[in-house]
């Protein structure tokens, strides 16, 4: 991806985002979330389907593609993919605050 | 995070999944794949949720936990999130591979 940052040379999520934006950002607009939340939902049964009888490359582009209907759908609402997930996951369990977890199994198994 | 690469500062899916590992992966292993794809699933539900009805706040979080249920049940399957999405949208469209896309809207709205 032409958005790599320097360094570790790996892809953020804000790099995805705006990969995605400009790919199908028009027509993302033009759709709308709840729209797009139908095509989110599509990608979320495939995904269903290759983690039961697909091979590891179905399942990973499965994967993909949900993510990057996520990211469309971050895209549409303004969400910052990379600031929410840091916000709730990148300290420690947002339930017991430990690393690793130590949340009582019957909640957190 | 204490996984961000240098450069950009950005989290990458990389990061989030050593991340994920690293608060979640004995529970993960134990739990296995479709019991947490049930998690997920419940998430996902969230998600509509708080799409429909909830706080641009709200609606981050649910979207932070939809990720780090999908960083989770790749990790459970040795799913590298990263190097897929590269894969998949790294250059272009995957149906048209133009940027930006310019499939058929009855194929892709």
């Amino acid at each position: 991806m032409s958005e790599q940052p320097a360094g570790e040379g790996g892809l953020t999520l804000s790099a995805l985002q705006r990969q995605i934006r400009r790919m199908y950002g028009a027509k993302d607009e033009a759709r709308g979330d709840a729209a797009t939340f139908l095509w989110l939902t599509e990608e979320f049964g495939e995904l269903a389907t290759a983690l039961r009888s697909g091979t590891d490359e179905e399942l990973a582009l499965e994967m993909a593609d949900v993510l990057a209907w996520l990211a469309t759908l971050a895209n549409i609402r303004g969400i910052d993919l990379e600031a929410a997930v840091a916000r709730k996951y990148g300290a420690a369990c947002p339930g017991c605050q430990a690393v690793p977890c130590i949340c009582d199994p019957a909640e957190k198994p």
